[in-house]
């Protein structure tokens, strides 16, 4: 998927929402768990209850792996059915790759062409050899870690580092080196939404740049802060809530109530857009 | 597996030599192609021809993911083997994982329980309650990134940061923040044998931990320097050695070839522990 067919949809459906689908066999209805492939169904109908009002799904690679060959099954029949049934969402493995060189080509292949996502996260430890393979996919997308919103994003991303061009923290050190890597066009970035004053820092260096925002709901982040920071001309956010959507009923009624769910994030998206846009 | 029982099993074999199977259809020997499942039978030829010059054998993850779900099947069938036939085997899954709390718990899940791996190579960018999820498993190993042997480690890791113990290279201070998680005695570190220079700098911090050694061979670094600057009384290096050996010929000597490789390098050990314990 091109960058201005998501531009498009997220035009179109007045939204900016991912769906996070971090399914875990003990937090899903019950009655799912006789079926063949649990997972596989409980997605599938969730992505059936709220495809219109999200314009990407995103699956994070753990949990489908804690399942082993079945897991790895269900991942597969996820991105398969979205692929095939809506073809206009955008899709991320949530899977914070990254290796050197050769390594890291294999997981493109993994992701990009055997699993057809449009994107997957990635981890900027390794620095640019360990980045680049994925970048060499036409209209595929890498969204590398920034500035994470776990605790733990202050034990290092957040350090003063010094470089050529001059003292800066290094999550911000990693997005400008990234810039200069060949075919960084392909890139975007994860940048928490539990630190919403840092997203004006960030758009210094990266005003076009998609942002994959974790952290809002669950963990703290506000929505409204986040946009007024973040956004840009094409909105420019991709804003992902994964529990408080997917669990919002562990009953029989849970597609249904995540679309309610669902549905709250996207008008208060479309109020957003509104405002800023004048529509 | 304790670390007392790796430590053991390297003065039994007078080796510390890790073996890893990134293993690449478009590599390994023809006549193997026609099988149900190549690269299972390529990993059991090289396992059953080395594992008494061997300690450890280290499949990197990518190599399976990337053929989906049959590889994946690989890799089970690939540990299952070792833990049955080769249980004094060192098991490292090249996986280099890393994500907020609850997803790492999942990762750990799926590796030290579900694939029963003894350890697993994480990615420090996310911090602390990124990679404790990991260290609560007992006699369970999370090798940690800290120097990684590609070019792009100078991107990030060999920058200079502040923080409130001074001013250091990042992958110092990676190392030395580690120190202080819970269940740190169940971190070991990847330091890439390309820069042997840096072994004594990181002893100064971790003078006993396990050091996963990349590099040494396809990647140019030195055995005999990498020892001089890295090993400690218990040895405390585990040196990977992955192309050079499995891919020796991609005839059907294929494990005859990697056999006489993998020699080498267990009597270059030898020869360095001998020289070094003055046995």
């Amino acid at each position: 998927m091109t960058t201005q067919q998501l531009i498009d949809q997220i035009k179109i459906k007045k939204s900016f929402l991912t769906i996070g689908l971090d399914v875990d066999l003990e937090k899903i209805p019950h009655h799912l768990l006789t079926l063949e492939d649990p997972i596989f169904e409980f997605n599938k109908a969730i992505i059936d209850a709220t495809h219109d009002l999200a314009v990407s799904y995103k699956p994070n690679t753990a949990f489908y792996e804690a399942y082993g060959i079945k897991g790895w099954m269900s991942l597969q029949k996820t991105i398969q059915y979205i692929n095939l049934n809506y073809p206009e969402i955008f899709t991320i493995a949530d899977a914070k790759r990254g290796d050197i060189g050769n390594t890291s080509s294999m997981y493109a292949k993994a992701f990009f062409e055997d699993l057809n996502f449009d994107s997957l996260t990635v981890a900027p430890y390794m620095g640019k050899d360990s980045v680049e393979p994925f970048l060499r996919f036409n209209n595929k997308h890498t969204i590398m870690l920034a500035l994470t919103s776990n605790e733990g994003a202050f034990d290092f991303q957040t350090l003063n580092v010094s470089s050529a061009s001059g003292s800066k923290e290094l999550y911000k050190q990693v997005v400008e080196t990234s810039q200069t890597w060949e075919n960084s066009e392909n890139l975007m970035y994860v940048v928490g939404a539990t630190k919403a004053e840092y997203f004006a820092e960030i758009r210094k260096i990266i005003p076009d740049s998609f942002l994959l925002v974790p952290g809002v709901g669950t963990q703290g982040g506000s929505l409204s802060e986040v946009c007024k920071q973040g956004m840009n001309a094409n909105v420019g956010l991709l804003i992902n809530s994964s529990r408080a959507i997917i669990y919002a009923s562990n009953g029989t009624d849970f597609a249904q109530k995540a679309r309610i769910e669902a549905l709250k994030m996207q008008q208060e998206m479309e109020e957003i857009m509104n405002l800023r846009f004048n529509v």
